[in-house]
């Protein structure tokens, strides 16, 4: 465990260690209630008319006989909606088709009805009539002239004449000359990569309960990363306040960036409000994979020169990312983060934000950036093992450290990049001897956190326990932190208080669950509610001692007094003051709003062992080793499942996890069957190793760690299956008739 | 409409209309979710087994023919519960029989079964073995040295030797010397009066929903007055930290007092553990009025000394109230209430808590108050018309002011009394004539306010609409009023702000809703919260426009610089400020948590006319007109409401509400077929006067207006039918049968 040791840590008593998980228990005995666990008197059944194609003109739609059938109590399509906010109009189009259809699986209709068989059956009455137009799924196909064109008039400036429609956003970092950079190197590595479009693959598909008032208020329970979000986005595509949409989120089956977004939610409110009943809407596993966010398929150029000693004199990028249907690929986080690592004097990467008859991509993670990572780490290990060099000491070599101009602009200050390579070299990992169709991959990845508005609440109950009112869903275990920062800052047992999340009309706005923020962002305030409780409790003390407030101090769980009063007084403990709080003022409480700055950047070195099967082209994962910088390990336990769940999540992207297409624009894969995930028995354990590099904008050095850990794997990957295949990879997924063919090639070329 | 001239009335702009009820869509629609409307998946039934005795020792319970019935998945008795604190062992003894059972309906043993049927079959299966004991049901049978003894070793040392058992405490209020006041008076009246037991009759039945984990976390979804007393109580029943048990209030369909304790909560929770599924519990109408806590049945003595020309010389009143089978009753408030109205040289009142064999009495808006104005307005009211004198105007003579000792003790700052009185004076409906039988009476009462410990938090939406989080349940309007406080503060239209009742995850401690201490308490801190909101918010705009913030004033809904800067810039309203929130530091709030102190006192003059029909007795209500002191009237439609509302369940218990036992200790009439309460057709229109004399304790003047209106409708009707009557009712309900015996030996006599 390497600690920056210019920087003295604090010592912790509750933090760094293991209790058990909040929830736990409501998780294994199905206590905890997801999205699609809330019922309502009077509930209806909601349900979505999806397009067959993927891409046509809705000429008419006709719903008369729908809303003719006993039992269906309301109809809803784009026509419900009015004009929306700009900022909201792909949102609504993306949930609600407008003109036209844009991908096979698009909502155009919904119904919602007294029994899941009405509305079934209500949706095939909706009469469509369809013109289809020609499309376009590959994102190459995409940026041809010739292309079919899903949007007129949305292509941006910093977009060069000529080039598609579909091309609608430019993106660009770096500096220095890459020519020159290029001209300084012996080897120069240029080649195109290409990945696929994978999904979250959260086991929860996406339901929400919606009721709507005809006095405008209206009630939301919701599977989401982000109900403030829902709330703020559903109220302006609604044209409600966001004030009268109280949204609360249930427990959460998984979103990893996918449940960013809206899909059901301001249909459900429609529904609910036209119906005047509350209404329940539930996706199937086929409408998930359909028509939520996947990533982005991406097409990749790298450029790599590199001196004979390892020396990296220029690294250029182009990337091109389909975004689904409308504007917002993750290229420009792609862009930004793929080069990130190093510390190197010429560097550029452009990215192309490309529109395609596909759904339209969410988040997935750090975005945008384990396809970066696998071009680019590809190029460098490529351009590493042509010199026969170590590709971690190359990598040490080049990499970023305190200081570095990093390629996206700023100046790092203390980041553990460095730490994780040393940490991966002294590993017996490093030096395990492999087998025969054995091959070992490294790679390094990046991704920064974010910070963003964020309010906790925490109260001290009369009993002296207390709770912790925050409002960001729990995906990685939040709740145990912030009970766990809580605890710490307090000075009382892990045991002693409880974190809830707090639904939109308890708690001002908070940011979604994304960007790695939660555990720093919400820490962040928690610790500083902590303060502001501990302030009132010593005011409390110092009232019933007699003695100035400022001279008392709080320390391991009690207010005493402090300086020339120190020993003057026993010290009374937070339970004391608790007791006593209804005759000294009444409750205590802290607060914090905030708008946190100071998230810090984190980066990792993966190491993976891979088997090929030359027979059936079939990959085994050996062995995986994570090495990542968590700045402060909460819940080590946490912070080791985050590890290993962007390695199995990076594990299946390699190896397995695409959208089919067919010629037809429809997708060929909608369910788990077709559309493989790791499951255990594909997987070794995942090993970790937890770095802590304190970032200096935390109180506790708290960096996010829940999207690092999916940056490398695809890249680290790549290298093992290149390095035992003899041939290299440049197209994801690896799968076995991929890696066949590229073996067979290699054998008869 | 009188106001205190003494003090400029604040200007209101929200404060003081009607706009319409926020719970009013929700209410008519459907949509509210009362305490029976919460589902969970798995969830199972709890239904109670009650005893069929008044009194007897459970010798044996044997729950194993139940526990082996197929879908009975917990059975719980008093065994599975532990030790608790002292000041919950009664509680518990009431939410589940010890040693004995004390009344016909006491818990004895509980289920949690896969549906109603198999419960219902469980109870049966239930084997207990009783030793049946002598019962007593009456509170002046209970005093006599050989009734038959509820509890050993109760007796407080304020009781003297000799007297049963059964009388618990005694209390004690006032000044003077009643014996030389009594020498002064030319008419001495002195009677006993008696009241029956009357219960709440809310129209929703307890209801909850229970889990808990076996990790020691639970939730609760309850029906209540109070989820944070739920919270602690069942804390303390079943061991828990209060942190770990979150509670949610549901709608609430009536409580006036009835719902400030528990009942079904505690067995919930334990089922839900035993079962480990969430255990929904619902009571029964028949559960509701055997097993849950009516008001005391009483008997009063009283004394008043009037001269010839209307002056009270003396006051004495001895008032015995049973408060079911365990200590409690509200005789100390009725003591404490009965004489409040009144400037009195010598009076005094002495209370006697007595038990009895039935169900533990709980409190009805304004507890113990009704009974002993009931008692000493009839006697005030016989003293005066013996002298033909006007009941107002003797009123007025005596009535308390600003600066008079109230019989209870303090000293009273400015108060109402006296408008009400005028107010009645000068109404039409005083001077009205009267037909034949018929009847006209007034009365006064007084009612004291809480304060306590409350919490609200303020939040700031980024679009600039406002959510308030209180932790009060909304039993009369206060989600209303709490709203339009905020609204008045921040500048801001009603319908910008939405006022939610946040659970006890959410919010710090909050006492229960009652002792009218909402509006007021509530009130107070919405407004500090408004005023902490404001403040921020005028120091953002003082960062935007780089001004100190001091040097900015809020008014209107919008930061102004102010001072020197006056004019410098233009306003920023609150919706300009909020959209720059994010930017300038994060989301802006305010919270205020205290134990609010400065709730007024509260006076009402009722004035009825009744005709009775002496064939049959029975008494029509012609003319209703409440006169009250609402401080500030924030939603006068709401305080109306709670007028009308007062006085209409004063007229139930004045005329027909009666708990009836037999000889057998069982309760006759557990049934509203039997048990009647007045319905819509039974009554007039109850007409209202508001006045408004401001509480100097609250920002806004507001006194809390629930209970008062309940205080003098027994003694008013009472007086009315007594004058109808020409003959002096001394007991309640005036109930037909009753009117006829006393008019017919009337006219007998």
């Amino acid at each position: 465990m390497a600690l920056d040791d210019t920087r003295k840590p604090r010592e912790f008593k509750v933090v760094g260690t293991r209790p058990d998980r909040p929830d736990g228990i409501d998780k294994v005995t199905g206590r905890a209630r997801f999205g699609a666990d809330m019922v309502l008197p009077g509930m209806l059944t909601g349900r979505i008319l999806r397009s067959p194609h993927a891409h046509a003109r809705i000429v008419r739609i006709d719903t008369s006989r729908a809303e003719a059938l006993s039992g269906v109590k309301a109809v809803v399509t784009r026509a419900d909606f009015g004009d929306v906010p700009e900022d909201v109009a792909d949102v609504l189009d993306n949930c609600m088709a407008g003109d036209k259809a844009m991908y096979d699986g698009h909502a155009v209709a919904a119904v919602a009805a007294s029994s899941p068989a009405v509305a079934r059956k209500a949706l095939k009455l909706i009469e469509v009539e369809y013109e289809v137009l020609p499309h376009v799924t590959d994102v190459d196909a995409a940026t041809r002239p010739d292309a079919p064109v899903l949007h007129e008039g949305r292509q941006q400036e910093t977009v060069p004449a000529g080039m598609s429609a579909n091309v609608i956003a430019r993106s660009e970092f770096g500096h220095g000359d890459i020519e020159a950079g290029l001209k300084q190197a012996d080897r120069v590595v240029e080649r195109t990569y290409r990945t696929a479009a994978t999904h979250q693959g959260y086991i929860e598909p996406h339901a929400c309960l919606a009721t709507m008032g005809s006095d405008g208020r209206a009630d939301l329970w919701v599977c989401t990363q982000g109900h403030y979000m829902v709330r703020n986005t559903c109220a302006a595509i609604l044209g409600m306040e966001q004030g009268q949409l109280r949204v609360t989120a249930s427990e959460i089956g998984g979103g990893f960036g996918g449940k960013t977004v809206v899909f059901l939610e301001p249909v459900a409110l429609m529904l609910a409000g036209k119906a005047g009943r509350p209404v329940k809407m539930v996706m199937s596993r086929s409408e998930v994979l359909r028509a939520t966010g996947p990533t982005s398929s991406t097409s990749i150029d790298v450029r790599i020169g590199m001196t004979k000693d390892g020396k990296i004199t220029a690294g250029f990028a182009e990337l091109r990312y389909q975004g689904g249907a409308y504007p917002g690929s993750p290229v420009d986080m792609g862009a930004m983060s793929g080069f990130a690592p190093y510390d190197l004097e010429n560097v550029k990467t452009v990215g192309w934000d490309v529109v395609t008859n596909r759904p339209k991509a969410a988040a997935y993670r750090a975005p945008g950036a384990p396809m970066a990572a696998y071009a680019i780490e590809s190029a460098i290990d490529e351009a590493a093992r042509g010199f026969g060099l170590d590709p971690l000491e190359v990598r040490l070599m080049n990499g970023a450290d305190e200081g570095t101009r990093a390629s996206y602009g700023p100046t790092y200050p203390a980041i553990g990049l460095k730490a994780t390579l040393e940490a991966a070299k002294s590993h017996p990992h490093w030096s395990a001897p492999l087998g025969k169709n054995q091959g070992r991959g490294v790679a390094c990845g990046f991704w920064f956190n974010f910070g963003g508005d964020t309010c906790v609440s925490l109260n001290i109950t009369p009993d002296g326990t207390v709770t912790v009112s925050e409002g960001n869903p729990d995906i990685g275990g939040s709740r145990a932190s912030m009970t766990m920062m809580a605890a710490e800052e307090l000075g009382i047992p892990y045991d002693q208080v409880r974190t809830i999340i707090a639904d939109t009309g308890s708690l001002g706005q908070n940011e979604v669950t994304d960007g790695s923020r939660v555990t720093f962002a919400v820490g962040l305030a928690t610790i500083k509610a902590a303060e502001a409780a501990k302030k009132e409790m010593c005011r409390r003390a110092a009232m019933v001692w007699g003695i100035d407030e400022e001279a008392v101090e709080w320390e391991d769980g009690a207010a005493r007094p402090a300086g020339p009063n120190a020993g003057k007084f026993p010290p009374m403990t937070l339970k004391e003051i608790a007791a006593i709080a209804s005759n000294t003022g009444g409750p205590i409480a802290g607060h914090h709003e905030v708008n946190a700055e100071g998230a810090g950047v984190s980066f990792a070195t993966h190491m993976v062992d891979v088997e090929l099967d030359r027979d059936t082209g079939s990959t085994k994962i050996l062995r995986y080793t994570v090495f990542q910088d968590a700045g402060k390990a909460v819940h080590p336990s946490y912070v080791e499942g985050q590890f290993q769940g962007g390695a199995v999540q990076g594990i299946g992207w390699a190896l397995n996890e695409e959208y089919i297409y067919g010629e037809d624009g429809i997708l060929q894969n909608a369910g788990f069957l077709d559309y493989r995930i790791p499951v255990a028995s594909d997987l070794p354990m995942i090993d970790t190793v937890i770095l802590e590099i304190p970032n200096p904008g935390h109180p506790y050095g708290v960096r996010g760690v829940g999207e690092t850990s999916i940056v490398p794997p695809l890249a680290a990957i790549a290298n093992a299956v290149s390095a035992a295949a003899g041939v290299r990879m440049t197209q994801l997924p690896m799968s076995p008739p991929r890696v066949l063919a590229a073996v067979q090639a290699k054998a008869e070329g």
